[in-house]
Order: C-alpha cells, then sequence, then structure tokens
C-alpha cells in the first residue's frame, strides 16, 4: 500500500490546484479550500478505514474462541486482547519506525528521544495523510498479524510465552518484512505486488501459526496412535460466526483503506472497485468451501463456509486492486477448495491447528499473491519471490523462537494443565461462571 | 431510493462548476477539484453505507438464533451466512440487471458475457457515484430481503429447500419487486413512495416470511390441541440483544445511505434528518411495545421491547425522509403497538412465526407505506396500492414456491429430526459442544 | 466540546471562500461549491462519529451483562436498553433544550410546541453542522452517561425505579451539568477543560453509580459477616470482551467526534491525534493494569485488563485533544493503576459496584480532568474544581433520588427475588432457556 499509491493523486491534485485562479502563485503556500477539503476526506476515509481494521480484532477474537474449548475462553480472548496492546505500544516505540524508516527520519517517528509522531506537522500541500492516522491504520495491521497466530496455538501454550511471541511479531518480525515492501525495501523494488497484505499480514501470521502448532505438537487427544484425527468441536459457534461477520466488515477497511486515498477519481474508483472485489471473493469462498465440504463430508458444515468466507478475504487481499469482479469470484473460490484441502492436508500430517489459521491465512495467503500474477497480470518472477519469502520468514523466524521458548521449558503448559484448561489453570478465571460444562476433551 | 434522488443534486453542482473561473468552457471535460471531491465524498458516504447495511447481517443472525431454542441455532447461523453468501453472488449475476435495466444496458451490467460492472466507468461529472458501490449497496439490500425470512420458517425447515428458497428471492423476486420502484417501474410512474424499503424489503421479506410459516406449519408443541399457545423461549437473548443493537447500528446506513448522496445542503440536511428520525422512532417503538406489553402481560418483557425497536425502524423506513422529529415518533410508537397486537394476532390464527419477522417486517413495512401518505404528504392512493401489491407479491410467489418444495417432499424434516433439532440432524453439529442443554421443547 | 470549537475553521473557511474568484461578493448570498463540500463533510464526519458513540449502548450491555451472574442477564441488558430509548426522547423533549439553551431559543429547540428540530434550517455559509446530526451526537452521550450505572446498581434494583433513575438522568442531571460546561455556563467561563466528557459523562455516571450501590446496599453474600469479600464471578466472559473491543471502537466516535469537525488543517489534525491518543492510553491501561493486577493477584486477569482499557480511555477522554502521545501512555497506564486500586478500595470499604463502573468511569474520570491540568497545560483552579464539582453533582443528585426511591420502598428487591435473579423475578424470562446453570450466589 504506502509510498507508491499516493504520488498519483498528489500530482494530479497539485495541477489541478496550481491552475485553479483562486490559488496564484503568489500565495501558493496557502492551501486552497479544494485542497484543504480533500485532506480532511482523505484523513478522514483512513481513520475510518483503521477503525474498520480495529474492529476485526473482536472478530479474530470472537472466531477462535469459539472453534475452541470452553475451558480456554479466557486464555484466547486474553491473548487477542493483549496482541493489541501491546502490539499497538511496541509498534509505536519499534515497529513504526523500522517498517517505515523515510518516515521515521523525516519526522522524528520513533516515539521515545525526539518528538514522537506529534513531531511531525506537514503540510496539507506536502501530503494527503497527517502521520497520526497513518500510525493508527499501519498498528491496526500489526495488531491483525499478530493475532492470527492465537487460534493455530489454542489450548496449550504458556500465557507468558505467548505475549513473548506477541510481542516479537509486532516489534520486530512484522515491522521487518514489511519494510521489504511497503516501506520501500526489496521486495517493492522487485516489483513485488501485495495489496493489502495477502502475504505481508495474513501469509506471515498464518504461517508463523504454523510454526507454533508444530513446535508445540498437538493438543492431548487430537490424534490417536494410528494418526487417525479426532474432532475437537468449538464451544461455541454462534461467537465463531459473528466474529466472521466482524471480520467480513473489518475488511472493508482492511482492502479498500490500503489505497490510503479517496480523493480523486482514480482513487475513488478504485476504493469502491476494492469493495466490491471483496465482497464478492468473500461469497464465492464460501459458497464453493459449503459446498466442497458437503461433497466430502455429506452434509453442510457451518465451520467450513466460515473459513471459506475468510479463505476467501484473505486470498483477495494481495490483488483486490489489480482483477476484475469476474476474476474475484474466481480468486475467492479457489480460495474456498484450498482452505477445505488445507484443513484435510493439516489432519494428514498430524499438525494441530485448532481453528484452521493456515489453511485460510498461510495457504490463501500464497495464493492470493499468485493470484495477483496470474489474474492481476504483476510480475511472475516477482509474485513467486515474495509468495515464498515471506512465508518462510514468518515460518523461520517464529520456528526459532518457539524452539528457544520450548528449549526455556516456558512454552507448553503441563499435561494437567492442559485438560483442566487454561482458563483456571492460567487465569484462576472460568469463562462461563455457573454454566455446567461437559470438558471430556 | 435510486434514480429520482440523484438529479437535483448534480443540477445544482453542474450549475456550480460550470460557472467556476477554474473550469472554463474550454476545459469543460476536465472535471473541477470540487467535483473530484464531491465525487469522493459521495462514493464514500455510499460505501460507509453499504458496510453499515452489511453489517445488520450479523443482527439479524444474532436476533433471530438467539429467539430460537439452542439445538437449531448452526442452523439458523447458516442460513443468515448463506443469504448473504448465495444472495451477493446471484444478485451480481441476474438480481441487479433485473432490477436496474437501464444500468445493466448503459454499462453491461450483467456479470458474465460483456464486461461486467468493471465495463462501466463513468465520467466524473457524468454520475456522483461509481456503479460499484451503487451495486454493493444494492446487495446488502438484497440479501436484508432474504434474511428477514430466515427467522419466521426456523426449527423445521430443510437446509436444502433454505438455499433454493434464498437463491429464488434474491435473484428474483426482490430484484423484480424492486424494479417496479427502485428500478424506474410502474410502481414509481404511479408515484409510490417508499424512501428506505419498509415494502420493497421488509414487507416483502415479513409477507415471504409468513408464507414460509403457513405452509410449513407450526414447529411440534407449540400449539396445542385446543389452539392455545405454548411459548417456546429463545436460548440466548444476550446474543438478541446485541442483534438488535446491531441493526440499528446498521439502519444508520439503510436509512440516511438511501439518500444515495450527502453532498449538497440539501442532501446533507436531508441525510441528517433521516438518522434522527430514524433514532427517534426505533426508540418510541421500543418504549411503546414495553409499556403496551407490560400492560397486557402485566411484565416488562425483553422480547418485546427488542421487536418494539425493530418495528419503529421499520415503520420509519418509508418515509424518514419526508415526516417531522414529533412524526417520527409517532410512527414508531404505532409501530410498537402494532409489533405486539401482530404475535397475539399469529398466536390465534395458529400460525409460528418464531421470531416475530411478520409482525417486525410485514405489517409494520405496511405500516411504514401508509404512514408515508398520512404523515409523508404522499399520494393516498399509490402508497395504498405499493402497500398492497409489495406484500402480496412476497406472498404470493413464496406461497407457490413453499407449496411446490412442500410437494417435492423437501419443505420440512421430520419429526424426529425437528426434535433432535437441526443441527444435529441437518450438519452433524452442536452450536454449544460441551453445554449442557435441556431439550424440553 | 462545543461552541468554542467551532469559530476557527469557520473563520478561515470563511476568509478562504471570500477570496475565491468563483463566489464574487455578487453572489454571497450562494454558498461555494467548496464550502456544499466542507458541509458535506463535516455532517458526514459527525453522523459517524455519533453512530459509532451508539454502538457503544451495545458495548456496555454486553460488558455488563457478562461480568454478572447469568440470572440477571435479561434485566441488564434490558436497562442498557431503555437508558437509549426512553434517555434519546426525554433528551428529545427536555433535554437538548436544558444543555444547550441558546440552540433551543434560535431555533425551538424544545420537541414540542415550536416546530421542534426540524425548524432549524441554517444556511450553509452560518453554521457547520445541521442541527439533527448535533442532536444525534449529543443524545448518544446523554445514554452513554445513563447506561453506565446499571452495572454499578446490578442484581438488586427494581426495573422501574431504575427507569425513573434513567429518565431523570438523561433529562435532567446529565443536562444541567452539561449546560455549565459544554452549553457555555459558569464552568466554561472558568476556563474548564474536559474535551469529550472524562467528567461530564464518565464522573458523573460512575459517582452516580457509586451512590447507587451505596444506597442499595451490596448483593447478600458479597461481603462477609467479618467485612471481607467474596467474588461473585461474571458469567461470560466472552461477551465482556466482545463488549470491551465494541467500547473501544465507540470510542473513536466519542473522542475523535468531538472536534465535531474535521475540515480544514486545524480540524483535520486533531482528529487524528485525538484518534491515535486513545488508541495508546486505552493499551497503555490495558497493560499496566494487567501488569499491576498479576503482581498484587499472581495472576494475568481477563477482567482486570479489561477494566484497565476502560479506565485508559475514561482518563484520556478530558485531554486527548492537549496532550502528546507519550503523555497518552502515561495518562493510560495511570489510569491502568487506578482501576485496579479502585476496585480494591471497594472493597475495603465494603462497597458492591459488581462491574467496577466507578474505578473506571468515576476515579478515571476525575484522573482525566486533572490529567489536562497536569500534561495538557488547562487551568489547575478550574480543572481542580471541575473535577471536584462534577462529581459530586452526579454523586449527590442521584443520592437523593436512590433515597427517595427507597424511602417509598421501590428500590430493592426482596430477598427472596434477588436469589432466584431479576430475569425470573421481574421479567419472567430466562436468558438462556434450557442451559443448566448453577445459581449458587
Amino acid at each position: 500500500m504506502k509510498h507508491l499509491k499516493l504520488k498519483p493523486r498528489m500530482l494530479l491534485a497539485g495541477a489541478l490546484l496550481g491552475a485553479a485562479a483562486f490559488s496564484p502563485p503568489l500565495f501558493a503556500a496557502e492551501p486552497s479550500a479544494d485542497a484543504i477539503n480533500a485532506y480532511a476526506i482523505d484523513n478522514f476515509f483512513l481513520m475510518i478505514s483503521a477503525v474498520l481494521v480495529l474492529f476485526m480484532q473482536a472478530g479474530f477474537a470472537l472466531v477462535e474462541t469459539g472453534l475452541n474449548a470452553a475451558k480456554n475462553a479466557v486464555n484466547i480472548l486474553f491473548k487477542n486482547l493483549m496482541d493489541m496492546a501491546v502490539g499497538a505500544i511496541l509498534f509505536y516505540f519499534i515497529g513504526y519506525g523500522l517498517m517505515y524508516p523515510g518516515e521515521m527520519f523525516a519526522g522524528g517517528w520513533f516515539g521515545f528521544g525526539g518528538t514522537g509522531i506529534s513531531g511531525a506537522s506537514p503540510e496539507v500541500a506536502g501530503g494527503n495523510l497527517y502521520p497520526a492516522v497513518d500510525f493508527l491504520f499501519q498498528v491496526a495491521f500489526a495488531a491483525t498479524a499478530a493475532t492470527i497466530v492465537s487460534g493455530a496455538v489454542a489450548g496449550r501454550m504458556h500465557f507468558k510465552a505467548y505475549l513473548i511471541y506477541s510481542a516479537v511479531i509486532s516489534g520486530l518480525v512484522y515491522p521487518l518484512s514489511g519494510f521489504w515492501k511497503w516501506g520501500g525495501g526489496w521486495l517493492n523494488t522487485l516489483g513485488f505486488h501485495d495489496f493489502a497484505g495477502s502475504l505481508l499480514v495474513h501469509a506471515l501470521g498464518g504461517f508463523a501459526g504454523l510454526a507454533g502448532a508444530i513446535v508445540l505438537g498437538p493438543r492431548i487427544g487430537r490424534f490417536n496412535a494410528d494418526g487417525s484425527p479426532n474432532a475437537m468441536p468449538g464451544h461455541n459457534l454462534a461467537l465463531s460466526t459473528l466474529g466472521v461477520f466482524i471480520l467480513l466488515i473489518g475488511w472493508y477497511g482492511f482492502n479498500p483503506g490500503s489505497q490510503l486515498a479517496i480523493v480523486g477519481a482514480d482513487n475513488t474508483n478504485a476504493v469502491m472497485m476494492i469493495a466490491t472485489n471483496t465482497t464478492l471473493a468473500a461469497c464465492a469462498g464460501c459458497c464453493v468451501a459449503l459446498i466442497f465440504a458437503w461433497i466430502l463430508f455429506k452434509k453442510p458444515d457451518l465451520t467450513m463456509a466460515l473459513n471459506g468466507m475468510l479463505a476467501g478475504l484473505v486470498a483477495i487481499t494481495a490483488n483486490c486492486d489489480a482483477v476484475t469482479y469476474d476474476e474475484s469470484l474466481v480468486i475467492g473460490a479457489v480460495g474456498g477448495l484450498l482452505v477445505v484441502l488445507g484443513i484435510k492436508l493439516l489432519d494428514k500430517l498430524q499438525i494441530d491447528d485448532p481453528v484452521g489459521a493456515w489453511p485460510v491465512h498461510g495457504l490463501n495467503g500464497i495464493w492470493g499473491g499468485i493470484a495477483a500474477w496470474i489474474f492481476g497480470g504483476k510480475p511472475m518472477v516477482a509474485q513467486l519471490i515474495g509468495s515464498t519469502v515471506i512465508p518462510l520468514w514468518g515460518f523461520g523466524t517464529m520456528l526459532v523462537l518457539f524452539l528457544i521458548l520450548k528449549a526455556f521449558g516456558i512454552l507448553r503448559v503441563n499435561k494437567e494443565d492442559e485438560m483442566k484448561g487454561l482458563d483456571i489453570a492460567e487465569h484462576e478465571e472460568e469463562a462461563y461462571y455457573g454454566f455446567e460444562i461437559f470438558t471430556t476433551q
């Protein structure tokens, strides 16, 4: 998103304003009423987009909580909450500066030492975004990348270890690879296209979650001695369904907001097209996952349909600015197939990813990057490199981190605590006090 | 909403822009900075409105799920999800083109064959909305009409049959009657006024649901042999209350968004007035339903108050652009009375509408259309015709469809499956795995 | 918020417009295209802000419901619903006119007698807000002040008594003290600064709740004979967590919206800075409450972290326009400390505030007002006076009201009904029909 998108509009606006009779060279420093309005609109647009993306934190929390056992609900809700709280602070102090070093030096973007974000006070004519709103939008993305993992590692990880993970991904891992593309680094130079983060956000989180699921190992009872899987159903599909709806709503900030500007006919049209592409891919992913799982499992499965909608959303995220409506349907539909296949693959490999974080975000993140080549006309080599490197980066760095945490013996809770549930074991709190709940799993 | 509303603003804007010194006849083809800003604002406004209306899908899902038994929760959530997923795709391929044929021919609006929505690339000066955002807003309305029914037929309908119903209403029934008014058809020519769809969306869905409830017959145990009703309480009033709040929030996209433009003092003022009218009617409906039910049943009943708020919202939808604040209170208050009376009437008639979809959307949809005549000064004959024809259209077409499905034996689940609950019977999934839940109903 | 903020932008805009070639003195009465656009943007901005604040009603309902016993869920949801429904109508008829008498006389703002809000039809050039949107924004604030109390008095108050309380605070108490500051009254003259209502909304509600908690006395079993407290855990922390996320989202309307305008670089920048300050304070409050409670109680406690996030939000509300990002972190962090200490203090004093309404809204409301002096450079005396008077006003008026209700014997339910739960006793409704729930508390 950042950097590359903004220039055309600004040049256009500048040209128009320069020609305007009410803005003669004499008073060139004085912004025109048009420019003031445009500035308000673009900043308002990005702020609302940021709010929608922040709302996705609630969506992730509900999806993941609902798809897990009641005895771990407090733990999962808590992890999602802290992903945002810890993530925002670390992204403020460290991550944002790492990801956008140009901004940092120009405006003193590190939160300490200099004047902080406050220090930057751009002229209206000099840019279309006030730094704070850009920070807000970016921090919401960082929190999203972090929170994808919490589902994959649910039910068996120490809360403390999770907080360490969350700090590392928000403060270091996400910003560094984010810099490679959105900060103007080598992947950007290469011509890699990842419009709103199928790779940089979703595949990164999805593969980090995969690393966590592998290093942790499966939950007790998830696989039999012969390798066959046991279903461990979620405890509240109403929460999960609400979560998916909230994620869908949040995606209208995630994808359209990544245009970073709405003023200028090109921007306006792009934003509207992106919103519609996002919708169509989500719906196609949902329908195809429903049908495909229905054929495979002989029943219409709500969880699969929900994951199908998310798969379509992830898949369209890299390329929603570059494909047609019909292509969006195809991209989402393939996402719906992939998510079902990915869930079956993990079962085969005896990897326990309780919510399907890898099939949804990892596998479909890659598919989104490749679809930007196949349908979006982006350079093949760059797309293949980016769609390989980012997942490897997320997987590799987090594999190391989780192995270190494991070596220190602070990664996984003991067997007794796992059976009891993390809510009691780690937090001495029940999510549903007073309710009679069986804990057979 | 569509067509008729846009012209005045565009003429005004055109006049202003034509007189502007910086937009001389020489460069008339070049849009002015003002027009570019206005275009961004109007599109942004409609996009946010569409997002709010799409959020209503979550609201409906929660209201309906919470008001039904836990054993049918997955089924109801699933139906609401598919209403959107199936609905959006069918509306893209068929419905939108049927409803707005002018658009279709001008821009290739059918999703296949031609260039699809992408094909339309209007000049900024030629219209204030990019086609994609209009599609997004309209598709959200189509999904709303479809999803109203799922509550009325809850607990006893085959999932497959519901998918067929959902496809037919989104792809055919809603677009056809939508065309009569918003597409510029005969009801529009007649002078019928239905600003945001008390009739076209809500009464259509409400009467379709009534047809379903009648053809299906009541749930087992809903009525005694002597015709007296048994209450079958919902399993989660927290979800239902949250759902009503979400619907209220979504209505700020539904009604204000139906102005279709916010730029121009007339539009701006109308949008703000509509938002306030919507609020006042909702609150009046809630208070009056509370008081009226309190008198009737000797206790303050949350479900009635929630339905009262929805009733007020439905009732103000047709006329929110044409009445005063005080009148909005009256319209909402009458809605609150009607919903309580409607629920009692259905009990008398031994029609089982588990969530009160007909009293809320059907009865109050008609009331909204009539109130546009009584308070909004719209022509009596046109209002009476529109408020009769649309409900009959929804009821009649769906009665035929449900009777066909019944004739094929695929409408209603068998007795055993109904008792077991649709979640297990149809989906082999539990909404609340691990929870001890009585299934006496 | 109101009155003082608007002038600078309007002057600026006026100057710019006056100089514009396309708006010569000849047609001075005709608003320029720029002014028309600016008018649309500002109104749209405030409308979306109002919608976000109204969404907070859902957040409060969920937080409070989840933190209380299942047997009182219907009652709490109902109270929150009626806070909005009753509050909006009374604020329309009485409150708004009391709070903004200038508006009332200029435009006939009392809902009856005169032309109502409809009567006001300001020229675009004469103000940047259509009255209806200002009303909508203000009414959302009034409902917020009212609904804070419902958590503090949960589990033991008659529904009827609560409705009386709700009407009095929305219609009289909140508007009167609101007038002192935002309506241009004596606190405003004094130079008191409360940007978005740490005092006027939150401390007012928090101290009103404290009065209620004291007059009602603790729930049965909350304190032992020796004064030691018994925990009475909430029944649904998933709802509470979702509620906090919704409140966070709503705060992006509450604080940024209180700028009341977004057009003009000063306004745009202020709105963006306020949104970021709000985020940072929320996250700091959450982290610090987590750590502090972890040290005190030897476990990471979700409820404390949730209340910490809310504490940070309340604390930044008075001063978010006047402090830096780093200062926001400090203000939020102190809020996180205060909320934990406040909860312990209430336990010591044997005051039963089931959700921590006073520590979150009361104590941190005062802290917000004082922080506006310490960090925001606002006059010490004015801040100290305002931060004392408003809490006293809320506490005093409500103490009198609750004592009157108590004297009439309609305040607290009897012991049997309290044990049974208010849902059955007051509403003959269960929130979770069919679920097996223990009611040991």
